[in-house]
């Protein structure tokens, strides 16, 4: 069994750094405001894709999200996707239906190709898409195409809503000549002003896979990363992961040893663990990242319901806002979660420092404990002791500049 | 069947309102800081009592809500309650449990009486309680024992922690000479700085009642007020609602004809709900108090699902702070909250104004909206076209202020 090598590139253009994927961001102003937001995007490959996809859990979902599945659900051979951000087609009835199937077809026709698109969209929810503008941004992207660096940037500002910078990752599985890129960009979490639909990523590669296989792998690498953040717990009518291979570095995953799947499973989640840190990293008018690792729980679903209910505690959050050490408002929160678990056995640490345990706090430091929730990132470890089962969770602090960034339009 | 006349007192003094029960709430000290905040309170009855109780359903319990739990299920006389804000002997291991049972003892001492005592505890997590202090608090409050108005008075703001003010109620129930009473006094919601624990209410009343019967209507109470109403979505560790039933009115439920247990549920259920709205509106940090209608759905279940994911979204609770009407954000919180129902046959409205029907916002009556959401006190109806079962919870806004409030110490 070889090793292949995985690699972090220093500095990544998005996702034209994987061979024969081309990138178009334009502004056709969707906001209606007089800046030149990049605000429509077309990721495109001359070759047929095999495509993945993991979409909201929302019964509430975005026209796009809809279609996508559709169209994931089918046989049609796709070869991209078209995106806008500044609205989310999200409640908009047949009309927004329409204007997400107009969407496809126009960049169908503007690049002269055969093969279907997909379609995202990130915004407002509840407005009509202005297609106007969408028509002409399609147009101007479609003509913008290409495959350096300065379009893959382009594509990954265009998907940004209230995000203070871009987020993007390259990394590269080597052994000898042979090489396999991934590359990833996203927008962030915390649903954002004022009705903005949280989450966008597409991960691109040359990997000669099948669709199911990589729908496979990208559903494992979700549930470890974008399905294990939170900032204000609000999930979104769009959030959309598409991941796309178009097979051209000659390496093919069914005939591939152990030793390259593994590898390329591992850098696919490692793509997916860095989009979500930055996710969470940029969260609205967040100060504090905060890892949770709830462990010694009866089920794993019982750990995750331990870590949302603390994550999602508005006391917890503020009080790592006010760095607080404020373990009682933590282990209340575990407490009324619904887990399992016995309050003798809980063992609670910040950084492996003493908190809780056998039903006493260690106040003795109370002081670590304060220079630890002062710092900018901190881990959170409780072990339930009532099990063999884990999870991990990277949320927020919630500050009052969150609440007023939120309170209007 | 005759009519009996519920009637609300204009002026309440709480507790004593009841004939034949006595209060005390007295000065101990126990948040050891400068001022003469009354701390420590005690209700008493020289007659035995019925009693019924409801408790946090938060796995960590606090040690006094644990010894309520045991009283309850035991067939010791019960005589009345001892009660202390400013620590919440909760997290306080064996030690917070000898103390509790120490608080009995000595509160049972101090009256000269034979019964037994329950005991509550509110106020910060993770202390031990300072119990030299607490003792000479009960010694005080036994001896200031009296059932006059001011009594009654200082037993509803010896419970208060961050609450503003006292939380008080009075109904009589009469036709011709014959009355029952029911006075009930609250401390607040909105898991209180640093950790406080949330909500304590005590419920008096004259009539002649078993403790099983009693029980079944304080529980099915509770349902549609403290249980229907949420801050922050923090449950805390204390929350406990106690019944004392004296029997001194002569009026014997049991023998009651169906219109006098009617109306003894209606005025019950009464003075609960205005406790809980009480609470609600006397919420950390909050300005605006919201009424949700969650009808249409499959199962009560899934309406209180509906309701509770819509007020512990921080995102729909800032709008509301900010006078926002923002529907985007409440029907996505709906999306996600795991009911059961179609996009298209929602039903939304602010105060009975047309919101999102037909899978269609109602854009005209936006006016009407924002002059809705900018009033103290709304109403927001959401009908899912699903099924029959509905559900009502009373929550509040979420401001910067809440945060700043709980952001240290």
């Amino acid at each position: 069994m070889s090793t292949w090598k995985i690699t972090q590139l220093a500095e990544s253009a998005g996702l034209t750094d994987v061979p024969c994927f081309e990138c178009a961001g334009v502004h056709c102003d969707i906001r209606g405001k007089a800046n030149d937001q990049l605000d429509l995007g077309i990721l495109y490959s001359f070759y047929p894709l095999s495509i993945a996809g993991v979409f909201t859990q929302n019964k509430i979902k975005a026209a796009p999200v809809l279609l996508c599945q559709e169209l994931l659900a089918g046989d049609q051979a796709i070869h991209g996707v078209v995106v806008n951000s500044g609205n989310a087609n999200a409640c908009t009835g047949e009309l927004g239906m329409q204007n997400a199937r107009e969407m496809i077809e126009q960049s169908q026709k503007a690049v002269n190709g055969s093969g279907v698109f997909l379609v995202c969209s990130t915004g407002r929810i509840g407005r009509q898409l202005p297609m106007d503008h969408i028509s002409s941004g399609i147009q101007h992207a479609a003509n913008s195409l290409d495959s350096d660096a300065r379009s893959g940037l382009d594509f990954a500002n265009c998907i940004l809503t209230s995000d203070t910078r871009n987020k993007k990752i390259t990394v590269q599985i080597s052994i000898g000549q042979q090489k396999v890129t991934i590359a990833g960009v996203a927008k962030g979490a915390g649903m954002i002003r004022p009705d903005m639909a949280t989450m966008l990523a597409f991960i691109t590669t040359d990997l000669n896979i099948s669709s199911s296989e990589l729908q496979g792998l990208l559903s494992k690498a979700n549930e470890r990363s974008f399905n294990a953040i939170t900032i204000d717990g609000d999930m979104s009518t769009n959030d959309t992961v598409l991941a796309f291979a178009n097979g051209v570095s000659g390496v093919d995953y069914a005939l591939s040893e152990d030793g390259f799947k593994q590898a390329f499973a591992e850098a696919l989640q490692q793509v997916c663990e860095h989009l979500a840190y930055l996710i969470v990293g940029d969260g609205e008018k967040i100060t504090k990242v905060v890892t949770l690792e709830i462990s010694g729980a009866k089920t794993e679903q019982d750990a995750r319901k331990v870590g949302y209910a603390i994550a999602h505690s508005p006391l917890v959050k503020s009080s790592w806002a006010g760095s607080d050490p404020n373990w009682g408002r933590l282990v209340a929160a575990a407490g009324y979660s619904g887990a399992e678990f016995e309050e003798a056995q809980m063992n609670l640490q910040y950084n492996d420092t003493p908190v809780y345990s056998g039903g006493q706090f260690h106040e003795e430091y109370l002081q670590q404990w304060k220079e630890i929730v002062s710092q900018k990132e901190f881990t959170i470890q409780l072990d339930l002791g009532a099990g063999d089962a884990s999870a991990k969770l990277i949320t927020s602090d919630l500050t009052p500049e969150y609440i007023t960034f939120n309170m209007s339009e």
